[in-house]
């Protein structure tokens, strides 16, 4: 109930890209004051890709009831992130954009679904589709990815 | 001391487009649970421009200290709303970019100055400038504005 | 052979949709200039989609035969066109983003292909793919569009 | 009249920074099949920046006689081009963002001013503004730019 992963993508001997995906995240996690703070929950990792989600609290909105296009963001951002260090590379955001479709209203669910679209060198691009739990959708991002120096966790599994 | 609008930026006699952006800006943040609950400060408004600040909390950083990259673009998105809504027309974003620069840390009091480069029809471009307080650049975003109907006040302050 | 839609994605029954795709297209093709002087050429379309295709000429490269990159965003660009106003009503890009992955090069055929992400009241997102013919992405594009009045053809073919 | 720089932005003693970014841009135009087959002139540059024109010609035009926003965007990417290779460090575009604003039509003469706004390490940020000649926003541009190896012009002439 405490894992942060919530519903592993494969259940039973995931491969060891899966594994890293899931080390890296959690590690991430751990040190993720922001998307802790914001309530997230992060419900699958994979190679290059993740899934989160956030329910839209009273301090995420205005007098509208209209969630802040900031948090929206900021949703994707996170599971850009999160998809970019699944391969234990320390990764970060150089650029990202973003295209609102249709407002979130408080108490709506919301789920961000990140996935590599290109890797080269250090860079890379993601797309992340936001939507409400019945599917529609609220926002389009993209980032773009720069590896820097260093690993997400300081162990590799596959030293073990 | 209560007054998000910390320093007026005309202190003696305000134009009407002074006063009107001043009245929105003061109407918007009445309602704006969200920025408030990041601690951002309404530093100054003015026709097609607004200054924001926010310092970097705990709950906005990582493991490393540093803020979060979604937090800095709700920083500058904030302060487009602001901007772009300063002549009492209701104003959406439609499309947000930003490039991240450099990083900002725990502690770090970030200021946000946007400033309207267009407006054409009902849609406008912004550009927001983050830095720190000792002046090095954050992160540089633009963002497009969509006019949508009805008015950010409803008394207009002229029919006084 | 001076048929620009090469490729008929419904050989036997086009729908109405595709119908009226076709239909759309060829109109736009008769009076695109700037297209047919680069030599594009195009594929295939539907209902929120187009394939275009332009091989990298000596006028479109500089000295180390790469070729420039405001012709793929050129021809990204148009594929996006066609794919945005293939349901006849009169639709301009509003705002345009590229990633460039990896050069083209002097002879290499270009593949552009557009897919509508969303469409709502009047706005809409497309993504084109541009890859070389041999299949590596050359950039990724994604274009807002902002339907205008007007219809691309006069008369509807329904009304025949 | 043969010489692409027509106007020298400093006639009497151009700073070493001045003459660098003349004889890189000399360098890339000798080479620059594109732009010159687009009819395009360096009007002036320096370093961080450079300022361009084109005229639209039938072959740019739609039936409507609108230029193709591709060959605005064209324009743009390549007054950044010689904005961001003026210090001698081969550049080039990583991604770039564009809002279309007005239409151009044929016989406009196209305005594109390039400038720096940030530049860190490896990464740049330019921003390019094209105007008509009467002063017309018609688009506005930011690129990101992506230092590479090697030079633009073999010998810096400060080596003389």
């Amino acid at each position: 109930m405490s894992d942060p992963i919530c519903e592993p993508a494969h259940p039973s001997a995931p491969s060891p890209a899966q594994q890293l995906a899931q080390d890296c995240a959690a590690s991430m996690w751990a040190r993720d004051h922001a998307a802790q703070a914001l309530g997230m929950r992060l419900h699958a990792v994979g190679p290059g890709r993740a899934h989160l989600g956030m329910a839209v609290r009273p301090d995420m909105v205005n007098g509208h009831r209209i969630c802040h296009g900031g948090l929206i963001f900021t949703l994707a951002d996170t599971a850009f992130a999160y998809a970019c260090n699944s391969g234990n590379a320390n990764t970060v955001a150089s650029a990202c954009q973003i295209d609102f479709l249709s407002p979130a209203r408080l108490g709506d669910e919301l789920h961000a679904e990140a996935q590599e679209r290109a890797l080269s060198g250090r860079s890379g691009v993601y797309d992340v589709t936001v939507r409400l739990s019945g599917g529609a959708t609220v926002a389009l991002f993209r980032g773009k990815s720069h590896r820097i120096q260093g690993t997400v966790i300081e162990e590799p599994p596959q030293a073990a």
